[in-house]
């Protein structure tokens, strides 16, 4: 009887039991749906691209989430704690760059730049593009403008690559007008990743490997890679264009492209004071991170820099590209399971010892110019210069491949505290030759350190007429680019968006 | 009817499920009791040790798994694939070591060593122990025992702290018999883990710490702190010991500690070349293993160098000493989640990139040396080498913290990069003075690198009478260590190893 009265019992249980389950299950299903709408729906298409389409605004109807994160990156404060994209003034922070750029371009003003969104703004303004006058004026090739806007693949398509590199950078001024973006990158097909600046694909066929053979993950890098790496303008190809070529050929390291440099026998520029043919290493990031350990362990760019995100069910690409350390939790935490701080801190444990050598090795290169100055006013020869200049050349390079590495100290810092320390022996070695010669001259003591506390000081030392320089780029801050913004302007009102049909 | 039919079919299956599941578990509980016991029985001890009992295979009776591991450190071929405890002669690898280490015992004789259980016998044998004929006889003093053997913390508490550190070597010859082993970290009633060695207490307490507070895991790295740590003799403190101590109180970085050497003006040696005032750094591994990643994340000594095993239900720490290299799946792969190739080349690769600079620091060294003996013979004053002496000291106690912390490379990539950084600027430093000097002495032209390519050509150099040396340590080895090794027998043989009573 007792067994007969229970059996109602459980099955009352289980199907009140039951019909719970399926409801919540009812209520996931529901959920689980809507999301799969959503992302159907955000990434419906609205507009048409057309292949070299430069105006990021227009691809961001078809990707509002990627094109909000990436407009996030014009509020310059959110990433300042960590120095992310600030504009910091370089020179004043530091004035001995001026010294160790006299006469090139970086002397007269240095910013950290303020990413991807001020990167034609920047430039226009900077001190460093002079104040040209028509388009056939100005300190700067047309070839400066390669890595600041996807106006830059749509202009090489209708005029050539090599003839995009030629002339001043002036005569692109009214061409140039979006900042990098989106189809710097992106295939407005597919939007598969893609390479756009051609000297990157030639620098990997001149090796024998194909960027089509790229995978997903190396392409994460690569995109970033055909900007920030090291590169020089080639002028000897064709005697007209300044062509922009990755001296990658005898391998990556910073010695290898020290050796192409070398062999080739290339400068930069013939140092104010010292007249040592310098290099210039511009932003060697992609080659330092391959000898770092993310790298060895597969870890992309954009792993750190645009972790992946979820909003809405919708999971995306965070296009606010930023230093991780602001956002470690997405980034550092997807493999490290220590706190924020403590992973803060790693970081600047490694900053802190290889910036203390960094350091260094700058005085030591003020140092050198100075004596390599005070030699030739004392009367040295060509001859008796020759190897001194070569250490002085080596050394600055192996500083600024450093220097311009921008996050090498983090991205590999154990190649870092390798390239400063031979820095460092190479600067020695020039003052150790420059002492013997110096003495030779009839100067056998210490050399003074020139005051160069102030970027002021530092530029009146080099004899800068920055006044000149400021009036200038005033006179073409007023006069010429209000007419390159208007025709752009007015070029792309007259471009046609074309609506695609929605078939709900 | 039918689900009565049903009823006594479902109990059958339950009965037989439920016998099954009952002998399994009677299976896993007999094997559980057996591992029980077998851990039991495997900690019972079998003789009573003695407060300071320096006989290894007397602990190794109650101890037989650790025991058996200790002793595999005797097979010297086992590491040698990653250097490990191999006997290589550095000397002859590097003979620029003669050089650097010219009037110090080290350019006589230093080999890679080979491991705890041969700490005594390659002492002995050791070009740099002498030839001593007596007991108040040789160049070095009873202090460099202490390390040895755990027979030295039975003579301290014999004799006292401040007498074990007085007299020669020679004195104690026939006291330190057994190698490194168990009583030199473990209590012999607990086997909890403790300091034998006076310095590192004395270190704490200077600093106003107490060695009792720290932690089991402290503990794992700090009983290897007792030796593989950075140590001077203070002969001031009582005008008669050699007494050992750490050179901490400024703090345990390479500059903190250079600071502390500087201010009590200690010199190990005075150079036999260039006469500078130097420092030998001792192995400073504990102070460079603190400023890595892996301290950082409280790693200790032992958990890589003397990995947890499990062996008869019993888990015990691997007393096999050695590189982890040479047991990655028990060392690093409890971490990390790479292949054991991979593992190693990421080691190999850190210290390929810091042996390039260090090997640079190295020779820059030797040409610092050779430029200063040169400027003495010309006649320079003592206070014109007074600033240059002192570059060569700083720069070579930064190399030797370097090369002789074993490991550091690993340990700390990014500290030894900046240390070599800074070494190589001060050696650089002292040539550039020394140029400038030479140059008024009447010599101003780069001078000529001493053919320096084997250890025999370089002790030539630097005037060593190596035949002596080895004829002095022949004559010791047949005369006087029998005696030593008769007469430490014949005391051990006196001592009863009392045998605890089992109740089972």
């Amino acid at each position: 009887m007792s067994s007969k009265q229970r059996k109602p019992w459980i099955n009352w249980l289980l199907f009140v039991a039951t019909i719970v389950v399926v409801f919540i299950l009812g209520l996931l299903a529901a959920s689980v749906t809507e999301r799969k709408h959503e992302a159907a729906t955000a990434y419906k298409p609205v507009v048409k691209l057309s292949e070299w389409e430069p105006r990021n605004e227009v691809w961001g109807e078809n990707y509002p989430r990627e094109h909000q994160s990436y407009r996030q990156m014009s509020d310059t404060t959110f990433s300042s704690k960590y120095n992310g994209n600030a504009m910091i003034d370089m020179l004043e922070v530091d004035p001995r760059l001026v010294v160790l750029w006299a006469g090139y371009g970086f002397s007269k003003d240095y910013n950290q730049g303020r990413g991807h969104v001020y990167a034609v703004t920047d430039l226009t303004n900077s001190l460093r593009s002079g104040g040209p006058t028509n388009e056939k004026d100005g300190p700067m090739p047309a070839t400066c403008w390669t890595c600041k806007s996807p106006d830059v693949p749509r202009m090489m398509a209708k005029d050539g690559i090599a003839e995009f590199y030629t002339g001043k950078w002036a005569r692109l001024g009214a061409e140039i007008y979006n900042p990098i973006g989106c189809g710097d990158c992106h295939d407005p097909e597919t939007m598969n990743l893609r390479i756009t600046r051609p000297a990157l694909v030639e620098a990997f066929e001149r090796n024998g490997k194909k960027i089509q053979d790229a995978s997903h993950q190396e392409m994460r890098s690569l995109v970033c890679a055909q900007c920030h790496v090291e590169y020089y303008f080639d002028k000897k190809r064709d005697g007209k264009s300044a062509y922009l070529t990755f001296p990658w050929d005898k391998g990556m390291s910073v010695d290898s492209m020290e050796a192409y440099y070398d062999e080739i026998d290339f400068t930069d520029w013939t140092h104010k004071l010292s007249k040592a043919p310098m290099l210039k290493a511009q932003h060697p990031g992609y080659e330092v991170y391959l000898t770092g350990i993310h790298a060895q362990r597969n870890v992309s760019c954009a792993d750190c820099h645009m972790p992946y995100r979820t909003e809405g069910g919708q999971k995306f690409s965070d296009h606010k590209v930023q230093s991780p350390l602001n956002n470690v939790a997405n980034s550092c935490q997807v493999c490290h399971r220590e706190e924020t701080a403590e992973l803060i801190s790693n970081v600047y444990d490694r900053q802190t010892r290889l910036i203390e050598i960094r350091d260094k090795l700058e005085e030591l290169l003020v140092r050198s110019h100075v004596e390599a100055k005070l030699a030739w006013d004392k009367g040295a020869t060509e001859e008796q210069m020759k190897s001194i200049l070569t250490h002085i050349r080596h050394a600055q390079w192996r500083w600024d491949y450093v220097a311009a590495s921008h996050g090498g100290s983090f991205h590999s810092p154990v190649e870092i505290g390798r390239v400063t320390g031979t820095g460092i022996e190479k600067a020695q070695e020039a003052r150790i030759e420059l002492a013997r010669l110096l003495a030779e001259l009839g100067h056998n003591e210490a050399v003074e350190y020139p005051d160069i506390t102030t970027k002021a000081k530092a530029q009146a030392f080099i004899g800068m007429d920055v006044e000149k320089l400021k009036s200038d780029k005033q006179k073409f801050l007023k006069n010429l680019v209000p007419k390159w913004n208007e025709e752009a302007k007015k070029r792309q009102e007259s471009w046609s968006v074309i609506k695609v049909e929605t078939k709900e």
